[in-house]
Parts: C-alpha cells; structure tokens; sequence
C-alpha cells in the first residue's frame, strides 16, 4: 500500500522505516519537495521509499500518518489540502503539547476538546483515526520490547472502516496483536488520550525511560491466552 | 491507628468498611455530627466505627481520607479547618469532575493545575497524598480482583514519610504490593493523575464496566516475580 508519513523527526523517521521494511510503498512528507531530512531517510532506504510535499505525498497515498509536532499539525493538514486528503485515511500520532514554557508541558488544547477533532474540523471528508499516541515510537514499531508482557495500543475515530483499515494495515503488520487493541469510539475520545500525556510524562519520570507502556487489565475478560 | 474517611457516598463506605475490617478504628466524617448515611455505616460494622463532623473526625485522627466528589473537595477540607488537619496525612482520592452538563463530565481544573494542589495550597500545613484517584472503589480494596494479574496505583505528594505511611497503612494492608504501587513524586503529579480521568471514562465505556486497572510495563525492570 501507498503511506505517506508526514513528520521527519524521530517519530516519523522510526515509522516510516518500519512500515517500509513492512513493505509498504512509502512516502515522507515535509513543506517541501527537496526536504534534506526526508532526502536523508529515502536515501537510508537504498532509494526504494520516496519524498514529496505533504499534497503530493497525500496525493497518491491511500493511507497517511501524521507524525507531526502538535503544535504545527493543524497548519501541516491545510498545508496538505482539503482535495489531496479527501476521503483518505489518516492515523493521527500528534500530540498538543506546549514546551515553551518548560517541562512539562502544557497541553493547548484539552478538556471539551482535542487536537484530533480540530483536525477532522480543518479536514472533515478526511477520515481521522487517533492511534500510537500515548507510547514512545520505539514501541509502536516493536510491541515485543516489553519483554512480551502485554500493553494496549488505543484508536478511535468517526469511521468504522477507517480503523480497520488502521488495524490491518498499519498495527498488525508491526506485531500489535487484536486483544491488545481497544477501540474507544469516535474521534471525541482523543480527548482522553491526549490528556493521558500529562500522565505519561510523569511515568517516564519516575522510571527514567521511555521504554513502557500501559496495559488496561480487564477484570472481566479472558486474559490468559 | 485512627482513621477518619471523610465521605459517605459509595466510595468512603467502601474504603471505611475495609480499613474497619483491616482492624483500623475508624470514624465517618460527614458535614454533620449525626449524619444519617453515616450512622447506618456505623450501624453496619456493629457499632465498632464511629462518626462525626469533618472537625471532630479530623482531630482524632493519624490519616484521614478524602472520599468526597471533587466538586466540594476544598469546601470540605475548609469545613474540616486548619487546626484539626494541622501536621495530618489525607490521601485525597478526589477528581475535580464536572457532571452538570451531563456525560462525559468536563474536569473543573487541569493542565497547569490541579485538585489536589489546591487542597494543599488551602491546608499548607497538611501533608496531602494523592492516591487510588485512577480506579473504581471496588478495585481499591481488593486489588487482586483481576483475575491476579498485575495492575498499578499510583501516588504523590510532597512529603515522603506522608507517601511511606499511605503505603504501610492503607495500601499494603488492603492487598497492594511494593511493585505495583508506582510515586510519581510532589503533589504536581496530581494533574496527570487527575486528567487520567477522561481515559478511564472512555475506558470504562468501552469495556462496558469499572472492573479494569491499568498497569505500567516497564520494559527495563524485572517483570516476573
């Protein structure tokens, strides 16, 4: 499948990698065609994965990752364009933090509404699905590193068909595991795992790393495979 | 040792009836001296608890616990008064939600602020632990609830011998071992552990019940037992 990755940090780098080795025909995003970072990546690939602007990736890809700071997200999805994105599928990765202020952040939006909506507000023939944000990306790419204990990769979003596409396409293939998926609902429950980020921050102080995650242990379910 | 658990609702009956059975002496504060929901609890254990006013409760205590909504937390802790809770340790078991337009509620305060911050700037003189705030009251008392899988109750506060003493005196006692209770450090933490709430409402939606926990996985400790 067409993906491109919008994003050239660490967490668009570590993605688009993957889902490359994954053998999706991948595309990084930027502002500009000519991108040093995104030449840099493609050109780690041997060349088999390629760069464009943000439309021009959007354009051909049937399935796109927002893999952008929080802050320029809503810029980097008009930049992108309401025509290439219609009807496209997009995995939102990004998180409203606010650091110029210091650690730790604020959150610039929160409460009784999310970044993730204001996106599908910007875009709203785009299907948004919010997935991945509330790990660090080692994790997204290689849910095996906690030793194999279990943890939870959340989504939700408005289009059922959106996150399945999501499930199949992006979290399977990189070894996420259908009971460790918990679909939330709609795109308002981005709310909740935005505003998880506070708590993550704090967790990642406490331990020193990034290297966790959370597990939501179901009372009630069957969890011993 | 003598506790008060400030709150009648489903919550502080919960946690008095345990801390009661757990061999605590334990007192039901309420707004009043003889209030009735707090009477019939005492009634329960057999006349072995007692009840009284916040004050009253408060001045005979070692601990007391804040079990009441978020939305009269600090009128509480006022009613409760500086003199009574001077030097005292209250977990705060609190969330600042706001039910009045309807579900999911909006919290009263967050980002860059907290309940349980504004209970300690109230009562300076207070040592405040937040605690037990991210899960059903069920949960709380008998952690092995979930099928005996491993989850988290998190803490913070300012006062290191505050948190040692929630350990040995409400947590362990109630089941919770030393590596499923992780200190976020100073009472700050309180904001994500506050702004956890909307995640756990999605959560609990999802799963259609309040039986769940979550647990951090820490890929660089030792998991297994």
């Amino acid at each position: 499948m067409q993906i491109a990755v919008f994003g050239t940090g660490q967490v668009g780098r570590t993605l688009a990698t993957a889902l490359a080795a994954a053998g999706h025909d991948v595309c990084m995003g930027s502002r500009t065609k000519d991108n040093p970072k995104a030449a840099e990546w493609v050109a780690a690939t041997g060349g088999t994965a390629s760069q464009d602007d943000y439309a021009g990736a959007a354009s051909r890809a049937g399935l796109v990752l927002n893999c952008t700071p929080g802050n320029v997200a809503l810029e980097v999805m008009n930049m992108a364009g309401k025509t290439p994105m219609r009807g496209k599928i997009v995995a939102d990765l990004s998180n409203p933090l606010d650091f110029s202020h210091g650690f730790p952040p604020r959150l610039t939006v929160c409460n009784d509404d999310s970044l993730a909506e204001q996106l599908q507000r910007a875009l709203p023939e785009t299907l948004f699905v919010k997935v991945w944000n509330t790990m660090w990306c080692g994790l997204m790419v290689n849910p095996g590193l906690l030793q194999g204990e279990r943890h939870t990769v959340f989504c939700c979003g408005n289009d059922s068909g959106a996150k399945e596409e999501v499930r199949r396409s992006l979290l399977e293939p990189l070894g996420w595991k259908a009971e460790d998926i918990l679909d939330l609902g709609d795109i308002k429950a981005a709310r909740g795992l935005e505003m998880y980020l506070p708590l993550w921050l704090q967790i990642y102080g406490a331990l020193g790393h990034g290297e966790f995650n959370i597990r939501v242990v179901n009372g009630r379910a069957a969890q011993r495979a």
